[in-house]
Order: structure tokens, then sequence, then C-alpha cells
């Protein structure tokens, strides 16, 4: 699974369009995946010497700039490669890694010398001597929110996998098996899902924890009155997606579950109603605070309704009560009601891209919290 | 399991007293983990906008600066912690997460105007003004490599959970497992010995695949007559371990692999034999492809014998050809000889922590090939 060329070309020729630069530098990861479709992992080898993605305003012609050891093969959509030397497990260079990163970068700068170069303030390191930049963050930023059919797959890719894994989490729930091993079956369910080993992040939280929103999973061990909540963001090939469940280990728990069970969906339904291009964040926000304050829960809910997804987490729109967002064509969103106390915890999560009529729900796993 | 006071203190007075600044500003999360004990997964909620560690350098004073959906609880050991406004869940600020950032890092920095601010060339981000700096990252590079004795017990927290992983591993490795479930199968039960879920990067491969030294598990099917690398390097709270063992599906693998076995370990002792505070690199390395070559296998031999770890996979000392590096007490290393051609490939590897008058192994996983 992997984003396409024409997607790639097209987000590059939407910042082309929007940026008064001679050449744009990115350096955020997430960017030069988005750009030309090259990912890497987060710890992986020698990842901390991130490359550099530059692109020709003139001519559009992209080079990927990166060390020696990094893993570059097809994964990428560049015109052209540039190393610098770092290790290549058979040979060391002696300065640190970022002084032949700078050097590898100003050398084929240097052809643009007093020219306006396009930056990312937030990422391009601080050590390069450059005199004319524009910050082009606000522009990726800004385009990011409207999801191209590459990423979509990408993201569909994920879920698909990580709703296996909710599928054999669930399973996994019961009376005599920690947070852990829910977890674990989880991961593994997703992993085999999506023939790769996955990164799973997300909330997997039981017993009085549930009452806190969210957490790592621990060894403590399901008791039949609990619940356990499993909001599950699993990040694979860079995007992500993120939903979530909450679940009885029997029937001893609080009857009041059946109430909140009723209420989170209720909740969930009025902010799908608001759901559709044009209309505000606040408005999905404030119909799912709305509807919880039918059952008398909306001083439960602690947080957003939701939030955009993709690269980050979260981001925008952002439905929360003062938001200025609008929900656009393209935008993938999540909804998230859910209540909390000093005695109960629970939120179901749906993934959903936002289309000119209405949306797309993105997820199927089950929410009742009764199984 | 997380660094001390004791350890981050003293890992600041050696930076105070070898950096000509009036106040460090720390960007890379690796060196603010290192500095002040404070660390963010990657891909956690919000860590784009990652935090900054300032050190007074005439008080020793240090403030953490992040943003305020961070995870930040007594999970540090900065004097005092600052925030800047992105969003919490309830409410979010307009402008994009790197001006509020920006913003507040300079707001303390500007009772600094006119004096000399280290700075990391590599990893602070370049919208900052700033006019007098110094860049601080030697000195951290190279104090990097004495490991004290909070950075050996998170090295070592993390092998105790991966021997675990190990032992599980090599228990799946049989024909009609694929590479994921023996992968799944490590990370299990690493998980379930460190009690968190944990991020298990490394090789896993098996059949033809072994030839190319390394890669992800994939849904390949183990076969009686294959073997299968498993080099395992999980990052637990920032800091990495790094092992490998390679493991014989059954006895119908190719005979060439029992020779192989007995050189390898040949190798890794010869290895062992120069493992010495004040010994050079180049010695190691020489001393194991020396050794290879007693079994013809010095030309199979492609990659280093072996490097540093902890923040960093790979980092100094590498022990290459062309190492000019010099063994030091307090150097947490690997050795790892391996052989490869058309039809085989094999690689064992320890990690040992680096004395006086020797070494100290660290891992005690079994590395032989037939169990």
């Amino acid at each position: 699974m992997k984003l396409t060329p024409e997607g790639c070309q097209q987000r590059r020729e939407h910042l082309l369009k929007n940026a008064s630069a001679d050449l744009i530098v990115i350096a955020d990861p997430y960017h030069i995946l988005y750009l030309c479709g090259y990912w890497v992992t987060p710890h992986h080898i020698g990842s901390r010497g991130t490359p550099f993605l530059l692109i020709d305003t003139s001519s559009g012609k992209t080079t990927l700039l990166t060390h020696n050891f990094a893993p570059v093969g097809d994964n990428h959509y560049a015109d052209s490669v540039e190393k610098w030397h770092w290790y290549d497990g058979r040979t060391i260079s002696a300065p640190p890694l970022y002084s032949a990163r700078f050097d590898a970068l100003e050398s084929l700068l240097s052809k643009y010398t007093g020219r306006t170069i396009g930056i990312e303030k937030g990422t391009l390191p601080h050590g390069l001597s450059l005199q004319k930049t524009v910050d082009v963050t606000p522009i990726l930023l800004e385009h990011r929110r409207k999801k191209y059919p590459d990423e979509r797959s990408m993201i569909e890719f994920a879920l698909e996998a990580v709703t296996a894994g909710h599928t054999a989490g669930r399973g996994a729930i019961q009376a005599g098996n920690s947070e852990l091993q829910v977890y674990q079956a989880i991961h593994d369910a997703s992993s085999n899902q999506a023939g790769v080993p996955i990164h799973l992040l997300g909330d997997f939280v039981s017993g009085k924890r549930v009452t806190g929103i969210g957490g790592d999973p621990t060894d403590r061990v399901l008791q039949p009155e609990d619940v356990m909540i499993l909001d599950i963001f699993p990040v694979i090939g860079g995007y992500r997606a993120d939903f979530t469940a909450t679940v009885a280990v029997s029937d001893a728990v609080d009857p009041i579950y059946h109430e909140i069970d009723t209420a989170l969906h209720h909740a969930i339904s009025a902010g799908e109603g608001q759901l559709r291009a044009g209309n505000s964040s606040k408005s999905v926000y404030d119909a799912v605070k709305s509807a919880l304050g039918e059952f008398g829960l909306a001083d439960n809910f602690p947080h957003h309704a939701g939030h955009g997804l993709g690269l980050g987490h979260p981001e925008a729109p952002y439905f929360v009560e003062n938001s200025t967002d609008t929900l656009a064509e393209g935008d993938i969103v999540t909804l998230e009601p859910g209540v909390y106390s000093d005695t109960f915890g629970a939120r179901i999560e749906h993934n959903y891209l936002i289309t000119d009529d209405g949306f797309t729900r993105l997820t199927h796993h089950n929410t009742s919290i009764f199984g």
C-alpha cells in the first residue's frame, strides 16, 4: 500500500501554484511522504538524519536528498536521488551526521543564490545559511485537509487492518485476560491483516482508568464488572486511522452502561447529521453535546466531539466549541462522543469522509458496549 | 523504568562545563530525554510540536517548554514547565502549531538578548531569530558514548524484555508458521515482560531473504529447510537494545550451517578478545574478519562487526575497517558477525558494556543455529 505518483504530483502542483519561491526545500518527513511518497519509520536506522525534498518551481523537478545508509529503492517518486555520505555499514564519515547533511544541501542550493527559497519554518534546521526565504508551511497544512484518493486508500488500508484487530480485541475482552493481552490480540490480528508489522497506539484501559479517558495497556487483569475502552490509532506507512469502542467484560457491569450505550449512539448519530461540506465544525460539536444533554450527560462530556486525521493526530478540522473551521469535501474526520464520571467512562468513535452532500462512513466495527 | 534525576544532572553538568554559552536550547527529543528524562514516543498526540529544554548556564536551572496537549506529569526532571497553547481537546488556537511554539520560545529567550545561545545546529528549527549561537551538538554526541548507570538500566530493561521475546520467537520458528507469526510471538512476550507495549523493529527474514541481510517480517510461511534471522532492536522509553540469532527451522537445512554456526561463534569470541577500553574499533573489526577468514568466509562478511547503541542506531563507536574510534569505558556496543552468499545467510549478535579491563556481556540469549 503506497501513495500514487499521480497523487504526489497533484499535491506538488498545488504547492507550486501557491508558493512564491524559486526552489522549495521540504524537511518534514511527513510532507516528504505527502509530496513524493517517501517514508521512513521513526526509529529506523539513521532516521535522525532525515532527508530533504527539493522541488524546483520552474521545472517542477524533484530531488530527494538523503544519507547513504537510508533505505531508498523504488519507494519514492522523486526525479532524482542525491546522497550524502554518513555510514554504509562498511565505512563511517568522521564528522557528525548533520555536517555532511548540511554540506550536501548547501551544495544543491548554491545555484539558487539570491533567489527565494520556500522552507518549512518549523522543521528546516537552523544551521543552514539561507538569505531569502518564504514559509510554505501554511499552504501544506491547509491543503493536507483535503484527502486525495491515494491518501484515502492509505487510511482505508490502515482501517481494514485494525478492524480485524478490533474484532480480535473484542474476543480477548474476557475476565482473566490482561489489558496487555487484549492489546496484543489487536496488534497481532492487525499485523496479520496488513501483512506487515504495524505501529499500534491508542487507549486500552479498564477498571478505574476508564474514568480518565485513556492510556497505555498495563498488566491489569480484567474483572467481570469492568468495561474496557479500545481507542485504536495505528500508523501504517505514515497514515493514521482512529476508532473506538467500549466493551463490557460481562453482564455484571454497572447497569448504567445500557443507558450510556444508547446515549453515545444517539450522540454519534446527531453528529453525523451535521457532517456535510459547508457545515461548521462547531455545529458538529454542538449537536453531539446537545444529544448527550438529552440524557443528562452534557457535563460528562469533557473532550472534543472529533477531529481530522491523516498524517497527524489530531489535525484540522477540530470539533470543539471555539472552532472556526468549516467542513470541506475531502476532509477525513472522526466523531467520538464519550462520557466520564467518578464511576464510569465510555466512548465510541467512527471515521468519515466528508462529501458535498454528507459523508461516507469509513469504519464498520461494532460499537455496542454489550457485544 | 526511567532515567534518574542524578544521571540527568550529571549529564547536564558535563554539557554546562563544556559549552561556552549563556543559555542552551535543546530541541532534539532524544537529548531532552538524555538531559531531563522527558520522552515522547514518535507518533504520539501532538508529537510533531516537539518540546524545547532550556538550561541557564549560570544557574543550571532547566525549563521544559511544550504544548498544552503534551503528556507532562512527573515524567521529567526539569525545574519548571512552561506551555504554549495549541490544543487541549476542548479549544484550539488558530495559528499553526509552530507559531505559538516559536513565540513561546522567543519570549523565554528575550532576556538573553545579545548573549550567546547554545543550540543544536541540526535540530533547532530554522524559523527562530537568534544572533549569537554556538553549536553544542558535538559535545552531546561525544558524551553520549559513555553510558551512565541509569542509561545502562534503560538498555538492560529493554534487553530483558526482548530476551523473553527471543525465547518465544525461537519457539515459534516452526515449519508452517509465518515470519509475521514469529515476529508477533516476540512482540507479545517482550511486551508482557516489559509490562507495556513496545516498539519492536529489526530483521525477521527467512528463505531466500536471509541472503540479503535483513528486512521486515512478511506472511511468508517457514519451510523445513529454512533458517530465520532474528535481529531484534526494540525501542523502550527512547533507549535501544540490539541482538541477533539465526535459527534453523529443522535439521533439513543446508549442512553448511553447522560450519557457519562454528565460524560465527569463533568470530564473536575473537571480537570479544579485543573489547577493552583503549583498544581501537578497527582492531575489533579486524579480529572478527580474520576469524571468519580462518573458515574461508572473510569475503562473505559484508558489513560492520558491530557498533555502539543507546539513543541512536547505529552510533559511535563503529567497528568498521576505516574507523578511527578508540573504545572507552562506558561504551555499550554490539558485536555482530554475519556471513552471506547467494545460497546462505546467518548472523549472531551480543551486546557488551566496555570496562577498563575488558567487557561485561549484557545479552544472554541462545545464539546457536541449531537450538
